[in-house]
């Protein structure tokens, strides 16, 4: 089969070999897939991944043992836990310590013409949500898992740092709960893009009033913790969206001093992700800013690192 | 008055002028104080500080609005917020944005014959508490802030690293509430005088087990925070309690992934402090390891700076 892999290089492979059947697991056909800051980030050596890239997709399914399955149109969930231990138990098999993770830790990802995930890990796309929507789901879900991990209030003042996919996404998720919410950018069309039920925008955090409630760093810069403490209000909630594969240079003391929490949050749970794409009108469609078959998939991801790149699909 | 100095140089003035008394304050005449590590960052620049300085001390009110507290024997909080502000209206004036922090920012502090603090922040000391038990109620405070920002559990694992003073008193705070403490460190005499309550000691994180619930970072290291990261479970909480002048190459990729809650902790209520020390028999005792005479108080800092040093006392 076609695949985009990393290994060291990143290269279009067009006989890969098609991943196969697990007991349990499904294989998937990959219809359109997006492409992920992470994605970025692997190649430059985050998590020291090696081969097809690629974790957000919608697809048909092709072979597994559950028959109805078969024909189904879905997204995944891309973490594949143990199934064995406590984490897995909880129903949280995306803290798994021995999970793979589709396109990011010892399983092949989606920028292929077929991938492999558990069938647990898969959910049906209602008819009402187009594949361009339905591939935002785990974007959408990642937002979400804020909601997961705190309570934001209808009066919390809230401010998104980073005009990338995450931000936007971030402030929109936050939009649902909260009438304040700001996003911090550089990049004047994409906070054109983010416009949604009166979320302010801005090009710089000097414009911008600090002691908010809650602080979202989705900057993917190593340095917008220091920016984001600085817009913190004392007691606080810092959460923190951006991996990156560099270190930064960086003095927590405002934040020990401010006593200010400082919450890591990554995927969440696609029935959240789904539920908010049926629920909320996002307007998805202003964060495509190209659309490539796989055979240019290189192409997509060179074109997915420029500084004005929002969102890049890959048809498959 | 004789008074420890900082003003880029570190320095004992024999003519130092004695604190104003201002309305609603008193001026305190210090009897003994400790040394804390902030005191050795205010002498390498941390907070800009210049002026006196000290904040743990216990001492008798000479001078006030209240007669009943004249020769009252008392310690005080050491934040002095405005009063005005929603902060202090909450009771939390150590957040005040414009607060006064005794030997810290903007108010003189305890290494000298006389200190000055609102009324409001000073509490009596009970009799059965020593003046070198009471010296300890602003750190003891601190540890105990902890339980005031989380719930810690019996069944909790607990890690602290770093056995300077602040790592074992947090040790000890944990270990009123937790049935499963560890403290790691590097030095073998301070994990001794660590013993209490069954705690474990390690001299490296190699010997302990990961995915620890909560992990207490107080090694005054600004990379103390990569350890941490790792002895801590997925979901789990670190407490930030050092504070530091430097900058350190930080990753926080794994607080991400792993879905961490960090914690900045700082300064704690007196009354939290006071009710510790008269309910557990921490063996204070074996944090002081030198007891000066304010004359030689450059020589008690000196001590403080070496790594072996625990408590330093000054006597007024």
């Amino acid at each position: 089969m076609k695949a985009l892999v990393f290994d060291r290089i990143l290269h279009l492979d067009h006989g890969y070999p098609e991943p196969d059947i697990r007991p349990g697991w499904a294989i998937i056909q990959v219809t359109l897939a997006g492409i992920c800051r992470t994605d970025i980030e692997l190649t430059r050596g985050y998590m020291d991944f090696k081969g097809v890239l690629g974790h957000e997709f919608v697809g048909v399914v092709t072979e597994c043992d559950n028959l109805s399955l078969i024909g189904q149109r879905v997204v995944g969930e891309i973490n594949a836990g143990c199934g064995q231990c406590d984490w897995c138990r909880r129903g949280l098999e995306r803290h798994c310590p021995n999970r793979l993770v589709l396109g990011i830790s010892k399983l092949d990802g989606c920028f292929a013409d077929f991938c492999t995930l558990p069938m647990a890990n898969l959910y049906a796309v209602p008819d009402a949500i187009s594949d361009t929507r339905a591939v935002f789901v785990e974007p959408v879900s990642a937002a979400f898992e804020i909601f997961e991990q705190m309570t934001i209030n209808e009066s919390d003042r809230c401010i998104v740092l980073g005009d990338g996919k995450m931000g936007i996404l971030c402030a929109w998720a936050l939009a649902t709960a909260s009438t304040d919410v700001t996003l911090i950018g550089h990049h004047p069309h994409k906070l054109a893009a983010a416009q949604w039920r009166g979320i302010r925008t801005e090009t710089s955090i000097e414009n911008v009033e600090p002691g908010a409630d809650v602080v979202v760093e989705a900057t993917g810069r190593a340095n917008g913790i220091a920016e984001a403490l600085k817009l913190c209000k004392p007691r606080g909630t810092l959460v923190l969206k951006s991996t990156t594969a560099d270190d930064a240079p960086l003095n927590l003391a405002p934040l020990v001093v401010n006593e200010v929490t400082m919450i890591g949050s990554r995927c969440g749970r696609f029935k959240l992700g789904l539920h908010a794409l049926m629920t909320y009108d996002f307007p998805l469609e202003h964060l495509i800013k190209g659309r490539y078959p796989l055979d240019e998939a290189e192409a997509a991801i060179a074109h997915a690192t420029r500084p004005e790149a929002l969102k890049m699909l890959i048809d498959v």
